[in-house]
Protein backbone atom coordinates (compact mmCIF):
# COMPACT_ATOMS: atom_id res chain seq x y z
CA UNK A 1 0.00 0.00 0.00
CA UNK A 2 1.12 3.57 -0.82
CA UNK A 3 1.35 6.51 1.70
CA UNK A 4 -1.49 8.56 1.66
CA UNK A 5 -0.72 12.16 2.75
CA UNK A 6 -1.67 15.27 4.87
CA UNK A 7 -2.97 18.46 4.21
CA UNK A 8 -2.54 20.87 6.96
CA UNK A 9 -5.69 23.19 6.05
CA UNK A 10 -7.02 26.44 7.74
CA UNK A 11 -10.69 26.89 7.34
CA UNK A 12 -10.77 30.30 8.51
CA UNK A 13 -12.89 31.39 11.12
CA UNK A 14 -15.82 30.61 10.68
CA UNK A 15 -17.82 32.06 7.72
CA UNK A 16 -17.56 29.32 5.14
CA UNK A 17 -17.36 31.62 2.00
CA UNK A 18 -13.84 32.59 3.88
CA UNK A 19 -12.28 29.06 2.69
CA UNK A 20 -10.19 29.70 -0.09
CA UNK A 21 -10.62 27.62 -3.73
CA UNK A 22 -7.32 25.52 -2.94
CA UNK A 23 -9.46 24.36 0.34
CA UNK A 24 -12.52 23.50 -1.54
CA UNK A 25 -10.14 21.55 -3.32
CA UNK A 26 -8.42 19.72 -0.84
CA UNK A 27 -11.73 18.51 1.18
CA UNK A 28 -13.16 17.09 -2.00
CA UNK A 29 -10.52 14.90 -2.06
CA UNK A 30 -10.10 13.93 1.83
CA UNK A 31 -10.69 10.30 2.69
CA UNK A 32 -10.46 11.66 6.66
CA UNK A 33 -11.17 14.61 8.30
CA UNK A 34 -9.28 15.33 11.52
CA UNK A 35 -11.55 18.67 12.28
CA UNK A 36 -10.38 21.20 15.70
CA UNK A 37 -13.84 22.07 17.64
CA UNK A 38 -13.21 25.84 16.84
CA UNK A 39 -13.55 25.14 12.98
CA UNK A 40 -17.84 25.68 11.91
CA UNK A 41 -19.16 21.82 12.20
CA UNK A 42 -20.70 22.48 8.41
CA UNK A 43 -17.26 22.51 6.97
CA UNK A 44 -17.79 18.52 6.27
CA UNK A 45 -20.87 19.44 3.52
CA UNK A 46 -17.79 20.02 1.61
CA UNK A 47 -16.28 16.40 2.03
CA UNK A 48 -19.40 14.39 2.64
CA UNK A 49 -17.24 11.61 1.25
CA UNK A 50 -14.89 11.73 4.49
CA UNK A 51 -15.09 10.00 7.73
CA UNK A 52 -14.68 12.74 9.96
CA UNK A 53 -13.06 12.57 13.27
CA UNK A 54 -13.26 15.34 15.68
CA UNK A 55 -10.02 16.59 17.50
CA UNK A 56 -10.81 19.41 19.56
CA UNK A 57 -9.17 20.05 22.62
CA UNK A 58 -10.02 23.79 23.32
CA UNK A 59 -9.05 25.87 26.97
CA UNK A 60 -7.43 22.14 28.34
CA UNK A 61 -10.38 20.30 29.51
CA UNK A 62 -12.01 17.16 27.86
CA UNK A 63 -8.93 17.31 25.60
CA UNK A 64 -7.54 15.69 23.11
CA UNK A 65 -3.94 15.15 23.41
CA UNK A 66 -1.57 16.80 20.97
CA UNK A 67 0.36 13.89 20.62
CA UNK A 68 -2.87 11.47 19.84
CA UNK A 69 -3.57 13.81 17.51
CA UNK A 70 -0.67 13.30 15.61
CA UNK A 71 -0.37 9.71 15.76
CA UNK A 72 -3.96 9.45 14.53
CA UNK A 73 -2.40 12.12 11.14
CA UNK A 74 0.22 9.44 10.70
CA UNK A 75 -1.73 5.72 11.30
CA UNK A 76 -4.22 6.96 8.83
CA UNK A 77 -1.52 8.64 6.41
CA UNK A 78 0.75 4.92 6.86
CA UNK A 79 -2.89 3.27 5.91
CA UNK A 80 -2.82 5.45 2.43
CA UNK A 81 -5.46 7.73 3.40
CA UNK A 82 -5.28 11.31 1.98
CA UNK A 83 -5.86 13.02 6.01
CA UNK A 84 -7.39 16.54 5.53
CA UNK A 85 -6.47 18.15 9.33
CA UNK A 86 -8.47 20.93 9.49
CA UNK A 87 -7.71 24.19 11.98
CA UNK A 88 -10.08 27.27 12.39
CA UNK A 89 -8.56 30.19 11.32
CA UNK A 90 -4.51 30.05 9.28
CA UNK A 91 -3.11 26.77 9.48
CA UNK A 92 0.28 28.69 10.40
CA UNK A 93 -0.73 30.51 13.44
CA UNK A 94 -0.79 29.72 17.26
CA UNK A 95 -2.44 26.17 15.57
CA UNK A 96 0.60 23.73 17.22
CA UNK A 97 1.25 23.15 12.87
CA UNK A 98 4.86 23.24 14.44
CA UNK A 99 4.89 20.08 15.92
CA UNK A 100 2.77 18.24 13.25
CA UNK A 101 4.94 18.86 10.54
CA UNK A 102 8.03 17.84 12.54
CA UNK A 103 6.49 14.10 13.14
CA UNK A 104 5.54 13.72 9.59
CA UNK A 105 8.73 14.92 8.09
CA UNK A 106 10.14 12.00 10.44
CA UNK A 107 7.84 9.69 9.45
CA UNK A 108 8.30 10.43 5.91
CA UNK A 109 4.53 11.55 5.29
CA UNK A 110 3.51 13.88 2.13
CA UNK A 111 2.32 17.16 3.71
CA UNK A 112 0.64 20.21 1.88
CA UNK A 113 -0.42 23.28 3.71
CA UNK A 114 -3.16 25.06 2.67
CA UNK A 115 -3.24 29.07 4.02
CA UNK A 116 -6.39 30.22 5.53
CA UNK A 117 -7.98 33.52 6.95
CA UNK A 118 -7.19 34.55 10.25
CA UNK A 119 -9.81 35.38 13.09
CA UNK A 120 -7.22 38.79 13.60
CA UNK A 121 -8.10 39.46 10.28
CA UNK A 122 -11.40 39.02 10.03
CA UNK A 123 -11.62 41.09 13.33
CA UNK A 124 -10.23 43.83 11.73
CA UNK A 125 -12.74 43.32 8.67
CA UNK A 126 -15.60 43.51 10.77
CA UNK A 127 -14.36 46.71 12.48
CA UNK A 128 -13.99 48.49 8.92
CA UNK A 129 -10.18 48.91 9.82
CA UNK A 130 -6.47 48.30 8.71
CA UNK A 131 -4.49 46.23 10.66
CA UNK A 132 -1.60 48.54 9.59
CA UNK A 133 -2.10 52.24 8.91
CA UNK A 134 1.02 54.38 7.40
CA UNK A 135 0.00 57.56 9.70
CA UNK A 136 0.32 55.21 12.47
CA UNK A 137 2.27 51.72 12.65
CA UNK A 138 5.16 50.37 10.88
CA UNK A 139 3.22 46.59 11.26
CA UNK A 140 0.97 44.49 13.75
CA UNK A 141 1.97 41.37 16.02
CA UNK A 142 0.20 38.22 16.38
CA UNK A 143 0.67 37.14 19.92
CA UNK A 144 -0.89 34.50 22.34
CA UNK A 145 -1.90 35.24 25.58
CA UNK A 146 -1.09 31.63 26.60
CA UNK A 147 2.36 30.59 26.86
CA UNK A 148 3.54 27.39 27.08
CA UNK A 149 5.31 27.57 30.38
CA UNK A 150 1.99 29.52 31.72
CA UNK A 151 4.36 32.54 31.78
CA UNK A 152 2.65 35.78 30.39
CA UNK A 153 4.50 37.93 27.40
CA UNK A 154 6.36 41.21 28.08
CA UNK A 155 3.73 43.12 27.38
CA UNK A 156 5.26 46.28 27.93
CA UNK A 157 7.99 45.22 25.28
CA UNK A 158 5.52 44.22 22.54
CA UNK A 159 4.13 47.69 23.39
CA UNK A 160 6.91 49.39 22.45
CA UNK A 161 7.45 47.92 19.27
CA UNK A 162 4.64 50.11 18.01
CA UNK A 163 3.04 47.90 16.37
CA UNK A 164 -0.41 47.23 15.99
CA UNK A 165 -1.05 44.25 18.66
CA UNK A 166 -3.43 41.25 17.76
CA UNK A 167 -3.96 39.12 21.60
CA UNK A 168 -5.10 35.55 20.90
CA UNK A 169 -6.31 33.40 23.82
CA UNK A 170 -6.46 36.54 26.15
CA UNK A 171 -10.17 37.09 26.96
CA UNK A 172 -9.39 34.93 30.21
CA UNK A 173 -6.51 37.15 31.73
CA UNK A 174 -7.59 40.38 29.94
CA UNK A 175 -7.09 42.32 33.26
CA UNK A 176 -3.03 41.44 33.44
CA UNK A 177 -2.64 42.12 29.84
CA UNK A 178 -4.20 45.75 29.74
CA UNK A 179 -2.00 46.30 32.87
CA UNK A 180 0.80 45.29 31.24
CA UNK A 181 0.08 47.35 27.92
CA UNK A 182 -0.76 50.62 29.93
CA UNK A 183 2.73 50.13 31.58
CA UNK A 184 3.81 51.75 28.16
CA UNK A 185 1.05 52.79 26.13
CA UNK A 186 -1.43 55.83 27.05
CA UNK A 187 -4.82 55.08 28.47
CA UNK A 188 -6.62 57.21 25.57
CA UNK A 189 -4.82 53.98 22.89
CA UNK A 190 -7.80 52.58 20.79
CA UNK A 191 -8.49 48.69 21.42
CA UNK A 192 -11.08 46.40 20.67
CA UNK A 193 -12.60 42.86 21.33
CA UNK A 194 -14.27 40.99 19.10
CA UNK A 195 -15.41 37.51 19.74
CA UNK A 196 -16.77 34.62 17.11
CA UNK A 197 -15.30 37.38 14.08
CA UNK A 198 -16.97 36.44 11.05
CA UNK A 199 -19.41 34.33 11.94
CA UNK A 200 -23.23 34.92 12.46
CA UNK A 201 -22.53 34.75 16.07
CA UNK A 202 -20.17 37.90 16.21
CA UNK A 203 -20.10 40.67 19.39
CA UNK A 204 -17.88 43.32 19.57
CA UNK A 205 -16.00 45.96 21.80
CA UNK A 206 -14.49 48.74 21.14
CA UNK A 207 -13.10 51.63 23.00
CA UNK A 208 -9.55 53.05 24.42
CA UNK A 209 -6.81 50.53 26.38
CA UNK A 210 -8.09 52.29 29.48
CA UNK A 211 -11.38 50.82 29.50
CA UNK A 212 -10.73 47.44 27.71
CA UNK A 213 -10.96 45.14 30.56
CA UNK A 214 -13.78 46.84 32.66
CA UNK A 215 -15.68 47.16 28.89
CA UNK A 216 -15.21 43.31 27.70
CA UNK A 217 -16.61 42.35 31.44
CA UNK A 218 -19.52 44.26 31.29
CA UNK A 219 -20.76 43.53 28.14
CA UNK A 220 -20.47 40.10 28.25
CA UNK A 221 -17.59 39.15 25.51
CA UNK A 222 -15.60 35.67 26.37
CA UNK A 223 -13.38 33.10 24.29
CA UNK A 224 -12.76 32.54 21.21
CA UNK A 225 -11.73 36.20 20.83
CA UNK A 226 -9.34 38.71 19.49
CA UNK A 227 -8.29 41.65 21.01
CA UNK A 228 -6.65 44.53 18.81
CA UNK A 229 -4.85 47.21 20.67
CA UNK A 230 -3.26 50.24 18.81
CA UNK A 231 -3.93 53.80 17.26
CA UNK A 232 -4.78 52.00 13.77
CA UNK A 233 -7.83 50.35 15.78
CA UNK A 234 -8.94 54.04 16.12
CA UNK A 235 -10.13 54.15 12.69
CA UNK A 236 -12.85 52.14 13.51
CA UNK A 237 -14.35 54.34 15.49
CA UNK A 238 -14.46 57.59 13.66
CA UNK A 239 -18.10 58.29 13.69
CA UNK A 240 -19.30 54.83 15.74
CA UNK A 241 -20.29 54.32 19.09
CA UNK A 242 -17.59 53.61 21.34
CA UNK A 243 -19.35 50.40 22.79
CA UNK A 244 -20.36 48.85 19.87
CA UNK A 245 -21.99 45.48 21.05
CA UNK A 246 -24.84 45.89 19.05
CA UNK A 247 -24.36 43.12 15.94
CA UNK A 248 -26.82 44.53 13.50
CA UNK A 249 -25.02 48.09 13.81
CA UNK A 250 -21.77 46.60 13.84
CA UNK A 251 -22.68 44.40 10.23
CA UNK A 252 -24.42 47.82 8.83
CA UNK A 253 -21.05 49.80 8.84
CA UNK A 254 -19.02 46.90 7.79
CA UNK A 255 -21.42 46.34 5.32
CA UNK B 1 -29.41 56.96 -9.23
CA UNK B 2 -28.43 54.97 -6.05
CA UNK B 3 -25.03 54.79 -4.56
CA UNK B 4 -22.94 51.86 -5.68
CA UNK B 5 -20.49 50.44 -2.78
CA UNK B 6 -17.12 48.94 -2.93
CA UNK B 7 -15.48 45.84 -1.86
CA UNK B 8 -12.03 45.74 -0.34
CA UNK B 9 -10.61 42.48 -1.59
CA UNK B 10 -7.71 40.76 -1.15
CA UNK B 11 -6.80 38.32 -3.68
CA UNK B 12 -3.89 36.48 -1.89
CA UNK B 13 -0.06 36.07 -2.92
CA UNK B 14 -0.98 35.14 -6.43
CA UNK B 15 -1.96 31.79 -6.81
CA UNK B 16 -5.47 32.04 -8.02
CA UNK B 17 -7.02 28.82 -6.11
CA UNK B 18 -5.99 30.72 -2.88
CA UNK B 19 -8.91 33.23 -3.74
CA UNK B 20 -11.45 32.70 -1.01
CA UNK B 21 -15.09 31.52 -2.06
CA UNK B 22 -16.35 34.96 -0.43
CA UNK B 23 -13.63 36.43 -3.21
CA UNK B 24 -15.02 34.53 -6.02
CA UNK B 25 -18.75 35.87 -5.49
CA UNK B 26 -17.65 38.98 -5.49
CA UNK B 27 -15.87 39.42 -8.29
CA UNK B 28 -18.22 37.65 -10.17
CA UNK B 29 -20.58 40.47 -8.98
CA UNK B 30 -18.54 43.47 -9.75
CA UNK B 31 -18.70 46.24 -12.39
CA UNK B 32 -15.29 47.71 -11.97
CA UNK B 33 -12.26 45.97 -11.19
CA UNK B 34 -9.71 48.38 -9.34
CA UNK B 35 -6.67 45.85 -10.21
CA UNK B 36 -3.01 46.62 -8.27
CA UNK B 37 -0.16 45.69 -10.09
CA UNK B 38 1.13 42.56 -7.96
CA UNK B 39 -2.35 40.69 -8.48
CA UNK B 40 -1.64 37.82 -10.66
CA UNK B 41 -3.50 39.81 -13.98
CA UNK B 42 -5.64 36.05 -14.54
CA UNK B 43 -8.07 37.18 -12.14
CA UNK B 44 -9.95 39.22 -14.59
CA UNK B 45 -11.27 35.75 -15.22
CA UNK B 46 -13.41 35.35 -12.45
CA UNK B 47 -15.04 38.67 -13.43
CA UNK B 48 -15.76 38.70 -17.45
CA UNK B 49 -18.23 41.29 -17.46
CA UNK B 50 -16.37 43.90 -15.20
CA UNK B 51 -14.45 47.18 -16.66
CA UNK B 52 -10.40 46.57 -15.67
CA UNK B 53 -8.68 49.37 -14.55
CA UNK B 54 -5.32 48.99 -13.40
CA UNK B 55 -3.87 51.16 -10.81
CA UNK B 56 -0.58 49.69 -9.24
CA UNK B 57 2.26 51.66 -7.88
CA UNK B 58 4.45 49.51 -6.96
CA UNK B 59 8.00 50.58 -6.22
CA UNK B 60 7.21 54.81 -6.47
CA UNK B 61 7.66 54.85 -10.77
CA UNK B 62 5.23 55.65 -12.74
CA UNK B 63 3.06 55.11 -9.93
CA UNK B 64 -0.95 56.26 -10.22
CA UNK B 65 -1.14 58.25 -6.96
CA UNK B 66 -3.07 57.16 -4.32
CA UNK B 67 -5.50 60.10 -4.00
CA UNK B 68 -5.92 59.58 -7.48
CA UNK B 69 -7.30 55.92 -6.97
CA UNK B 70 -9.26 56.68 -4.18
CA UNK B 71 -11.20 59.51 -6.44
CA UNK B 72 -11.67 56.94 -9.44
CA UNK B 73 -13.10 54.33 -6.17
CA UNK B 74 -15.39 57.02 -5.13
CA UNK B 75 -16.47 58.49 -8.43
CA UNK B 76 -17.12 54.34 -9.82
CA UNK B 77 -19.48 54.11 -6.82
CA UNK B 78 -21.18 57.56 -6.77
CA UNK B 79 -22.50 56.50 -10.02
CA UNK B 80 -24.01 53.47 -9.00
CA UNK B 81 -21.31 50.93 -9.50
CA UNK B 82 -20.15 48.19 -7.61
CA UNK B 83 -16.56 48.61 -7.65
CA UNK B 84 -13.79 45.72 -6.78
CA UNK B 85 -11.13 47.37 -4.62
CA UNK B 86 -8.16 43.82 -5.41
CA UNK B 87 -5.29 44.02 -3.22
CA UNK B 88 -2.40 41.79 -3.31
CA UNK B 89 -2.34 39.58 -0.24
CA UNK B 90 -4.56 40.75 2.14
CA UNK B 91 -6.47 43.67 2.07
CA UNK B 92 -5.86 45.02 5.55
CA UNK B 93 -2.16 44.70 6.19
CA UNK B 94 0.49 47.35 4.30
CA UNK B 95 -2.30 48.01 1.34
CA UNK B 96 -3.46 52.07 2.51
CA UNK B 97 -6.78 50.08 3.32
CA UNK B 98 -6.89 52.37 6.39
CA UNK B 99 -6.61 55.45 3.90
CA UNK B 100 -9.44 54.11 1.28
CA UNK B 101 -11.59 53.04 4.26
CA UNK B 102 -12.02 56.73 5.64
CA UNK B 103 -12.62 58.62 2.34
CA UNK B 104 -14.68 55.94 1.49
CA UNK B 105 -16.88 56.75 5.15
CA UNK B 106 -16.46 60.15 4.13
CA UNK B 107 -18.22 59.73 1.13
CA UNK B 108 -21.09 57.95 2.44
CA UNK B 109 -20.04 54.88 0.24
CA UNK B 110 -20.71 51.42 1.73
CA UNK B 111 -17.79 49.01 2.05
CA UNK B 112 -17.32 45.40 2.30
CA UNK B 113 -13.85 43.76 2.92
CA UNK B 114 -12.87 40.70 1.84
CA UNK B 115 -9.75 38.94 3.94
CA UNK B 116 -6.74 37.30 1.48
CA UNK B 117 -3.97 35.55 2.46
CA UNK B 118 -0.67 37.31 3.29
CA UNK B 119 2.62 36.81 1.41
CA UNK B 120 3.98 36.02 4.48
CA UNK B 121 2.16 33.13 5.34
CA UNK B 122 1.94 31.63 1.55
CA UNK B 123 6.24 32.11 2.03
CA UNK B 124 5.87 30.05 5.30
CA UNK B 125 3.38 27.44 3.58
CA UNK B 126 5.89 27.17 0.63
CA UNK B 127 9.38 26.56 3.42
CA UNK B 128 6.73 23.92 5.29
CA UNK B 129 7.37 26.04 8.71
CA UNK B 130 4.50 27.44 11.03
CA UNK B 131 5.05 31.32 11.74
CA UNK B 132 4.86 30.20 15.19
CA UNK B 133 5.87 27.91 17.10
CA UNK B 134 5.23 27.25 20.95
CA UNK B 135 9.29 25.79 21.41
CA UNK B 136 10.60 29.08 20.28
CA UNK B 137 8.03 31.87 20.16
CA UNK B 138 5.36 33.28 21.43
CA UNK B 139 3.72 35.12 18.48
CA UNK B 140 4.77 36.72 14.56
CA UNK B 141 5.59 40.41 13.52
CA UNK B 142 4.74 41.63 9.99
CA UNK B 143 6.60 44.75 9.66
CA UNK B 144 7.23 46.77 6.83
CA UNK B 145 11.24 48.18 5.90
CA UNK B 146 8.88 50.94 4.54
CA UNK B 147 8.15 54.02 6.26
CA UNK B 148 6.22 56.68 5.38
CA UNK B 149 9.50 59.08 6.40
CA UNK B 150 11.88 57.11 4.71
CA UNK B 151 12.88 56.27 8.58
CA UNK B 152 13.84 52.65 9.03
CA UNK B 153 11.52 50.15 11.99
CA UNK B 154 13.84 49.64 15.13
CA UNK B 155 15.15 46.61 14.35
CA UNK B 156 16.82 45.44 17.49
CA UNK B 157 13.39 46.43 19.12
CA UNK B 158 11.38 44.39 17.00
CA UNK B 159 13.71 41.49 17.49
CA UNK B 160 13.80 42.11 21.74
CA UNK B 161 9.89 40.73 21.25
CA UNK B 162 11.25 37.13 20.80
CA UNK B 163 9.08 36.91 17.81
CA UNK B 164 8.82 35.49 14.42
CA UNK B 165 9.65 38.58 12.11
CA UNK B 166 8.18 38.78 8.83
CA UNK B 167 9.58 41.48 7.12
CA UNK B 168 7.74 43.26 3.47
CA UNK B 169 9.11 45.55 1.24
CA UNK B 170 12.92 44.97 2.70
CA UNK B 171 15.01 43.18 0.02
CA UNK B 172 16.57 46.79 -0.86
CA UNK B 173 17.46 47.26 2.14
CA UNK B 174 18.49 43.70 3.45
CA UNK B 175 21.70 44.48 4.57
CA UNK B 176 20.63 47.06 7.05
CA UNK B 177 17.96 45.46 7.81
CA UNK B 178 19.82 42.62 8.76
CA UNK B 179 22.63 44.87 10.51
CA UNK B 180 19.70 46.03 12.93
CA UNK B 181 18.56 42.66 14.06
CA UNK B 182 21.99 41.78 14.71
CA UNK B 183 22.33 43.87 17.13
CA UNK B 184 19.82 42.27 18.56
CA UNK B 185 19.55 38.80 17.86
CA UNK B 186 22.73 35.65 17.72
CA UNK B 187 23.63 35.23 13.61
CA UNK B 188 22.62 31.64 13.92
CA UNK B 189 19.16 32.80 14.43
CA UNK B 190 17.31 30.87 11.29
CA UNK B 191 15.96 33.39 8.35
CA UNK B 192 15.19 32.98 5.07
CA UNK B 193 13.72 35.33 2.14
CA UNK B 194 10.74 33.88 -0.36
CA UNK B 195 10.31 36.16 -3.76
CA UNK B 196 6.98 35.73 -5.18
CA UNK B 197 5.70 33.21 -2.37
CA UNK B 198 2.89 31.14 -3.72
CA UNK B 199 3.41 31.83 -7.57
CA UNK B 200 5.07 29.58 -9.88
CA UNK B 201 7.68 32.08 -10.01
CA UNK B 202 8.61 31.20 -6.61
CA UNK B 203 11.93 31.52 -5.25
CA UNK B 204 13.34 30.86 -1.82
CA UNK B 205 16.71 31.02 0.47
CA UNK B 206 17.24 29.87 3.56
CA UNK B 207 19.98 30.25 5.91
CA UNK B 208 20.97 32.17 8.79
CA UNK B 209 20.45 35.88 9.69
CA UNK B 210 24.23 36.18 9.73
CA UNK B 211 24.34 34.51 5.88
CA UNK B 212 20.77 36.85 5.05
CA UNK B 213 22.30 39.89 3.07
CA UNK B 214 25.18 38.03 1.46
CA UNK B 215 23.11 34.50 0.48
CA UNK B 216 20.03 36.72 -0.81
CA UNK B 217 21.95 38.59 -2.74
CA UNK B 218 24.49 35.55 -4.47
CA UNK B 219 21.09 34.01 -5.55
CA UNK B 220 19.58 37.41 -7.00
CA UNK B 221 16.31 37.68 -5.22
CA UNK B 222 14.58 40.28 -5.64
CA UNK B 223 11.26 42.25 -5.47
CA UNK B 224 8.62 41.33 -4.17
CA UNK B 225 9.56 39.01 -1.43
CA UNK B 226 9.06 38.38 2.20
CA UNK B 227 12.16 38.19 4.65
CA UNK B 228 11.54 35.67 7.73
CA UNK B 229 13.22 35.79 11.08
CA UNK B 230 13.42 33.34 13.75
CA UNK B 231 13.55 30.65 15.57
CA UNK B 232 10.34 29.04 14.47
CA UNK B 233 11.69 29.24 10.38
CA UNK B 234 14.63 27.15 11.50
CA UNK B 235 12.47 23.92 11.90
CA UNK B 236 12.11 24.45 8.00
CA UNK B 237 15.96 23.29 7.61
CA UNK B 238 15.34 20.23 9.21
CA UNK B 239 16.27 18.26 6.58
CA UNK B 240 16.69 20.65 4.05
CA UNK B 241 19.87 22.05 2.33
CA UNK B 242 20.43 25.39 3.89
CA UNK B 243 20.56 27.50 0.08
CA UNK B 244 17.42 26.06 -1.03
CA UNK B 245 16.63 28.13 -4.36
CA UNK B 246 16.19 25.61 -6.33
CA UNK B 247 12.03 25.62 -6.67
CA UNK B 248 11.69 21.54 -7.76
CA UNK B 249 13.09 20.33 -4.20
CA UNK B 250 11.68 23.04 -2.68
CA UNK B 251 8.36 22.00 -3.74
CA UNK B 252 9.08 18.05 -3.25
CA UNK B 253 9.48 19.37 0.24
CA UNK B 254 6.33 21.31 1.20
CA UNK B 255 4.41 18.77 -1.12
Amino acid sequence: MTTGKITLLGAGPGDLDLLTLKAVKALAAADVLLLDDLVNPEIVTFAPQARVVRVGKRGGCRSTPQAFIERLMRRYALRGAHVVRVKGGEALLFGRAGEELKTLRDAAIPVEIVNGISSGFAAAASLGVSLTHRDHCQGVTFVTAHLQDHGEPDWPRLAATGTTLAIYMGMTRIERIAAGLLAALPASTPAAAVQWAGTPAERRWTGTLGALAQGVAQTGLGSPAVILVGAAIGEASAGADARDVDADSAARRAA
